[in-house]
């Protein structure tokens, strides 16, 4: 049994999806970031850096943050689905791709929801530079998803954590039908059953409906 | 034969470092990113989000690309000194903090030394935002390592991906004298002599001296 922690924003949905594709059993903590959930010691001393995803391995007593490296742990839990066998050539190719999530898209988009969506105005240089950097990720994504069904070929974990950040293309003001195999890419995860079963994680009872 | 094509930037200073502390052979194939050498086709080629670094490994021609995976990668190359053992205890908190360094240090680090040192003045929102952001990681990095030498207890490559980040600390406009622990560590990495050998590549005639 995992316990996570969590809360519906895209680095928190990677993790659910994971567990929902592998099909491994959890219990969901919200951690409302809203209310400064956490900033609380009891949360600070699983994570020190204050941020959600953290999961707790009952099996084992482990705890591990930052999402990239829980996908990287559940996966090797559950059997490498989702990340082929170490340092096997698919293995490097993912890592790369989970990379360039966890160091691009990540960080990168955040800046814009932060600008774009939360704080229209307050500072048009950083907005316009954060767009623009956003639609540099999307280009090249767009010109990568043209010659592999998934980011790193297979569908892997490297999907898992990018897919949640794309799933805000409206908060981005980016029209997502200008990069077409991004929307054909995007679609084809929408639609699957564990994706769907994750977005409402932690349950809400007014959910933003999945775009 | 290690072909690192990488810049004076700390995230290529990260894989210089790698290559000093591990001994492996490596040419220099300087990307001058102030001219645009990583838009080239040829450079897309390896890595198609055109940032530095990049590796081809003569070896086996396997190109590699993100910082992140270029280190785990030489250090499964080279005996896993800097890498404790798959999935043991200490490989899951050397990639906790390794991804600590992805996720926030190096990008929002990076934002600093863009608004701060570069663009002071265009965006004082940002600039308050980022430095703010800056400085509450260096305060968590001094609390986790008042209690431990370094990032993931051992030296590692965690404690490679984020010192050449903290060296910039003047760009930064922080103080480092106020958070010791930092500093202890700072210092004890800079007097490493594969640390000091990996500072100037490429190979510079007026090297930014380390501070």
């Amino acid at each position: 049994m995992i316990d996570l922690y969590t809360w519906s924003t895209p680095n928190g949905r990677k993790i659910s999806i994971m567990l929902e594709e592998s099909g491994l059993p959890y219990n969901v903590h919200a951690i409302d970031i809203g209310k400064g959930d956490q900033h609380a010691e009891s949360f600070l001393a699983m994570n020190p850096n204050g941020k959600i995803p953290v999961i707790v391995d009952q099996d084992n007593g482990k705890t591990v943050f930052e999402s990239s490296v829980i996908l990287i742990y559940l996966a090797n839990k559950t059997g490498r689905q989702f990340l082929p066998e170490d340092h096997s050539e698919q293995y490097w190719i993912t890592l790369q791709w989970l990379m360039f999530q966890v160091a691009h898209v990540g960080p990168m988009l955040g800046q814009v929801h932060h600008f774009t969506r939360f704080n229209p105005g307050i500072a048009p240089y950083a907005e316009e530079r954060y767009l623009n950097e956003g639609l540099r990720l999307y280009k090249v994504m767009d010109a990568h998803l043209e010659r592999h069904e998934f980011l790193a070929g297979n569908y892997s974990i490297a999907d898992m954590a990018t897919w949640p950040w794309i799933a805000r293309f409206n908060w981005q003001t980016v029209d997502i039908n200008e990069y077409p195999n991004v929307l054909r890419w995007y679609l084809s995860i929408a639609k699957r059953p564990a994706v769907q079963r994750a977005w409402n994680v932690p349950p809400s009872d007014q959910p933003m409906p999945m775009p």
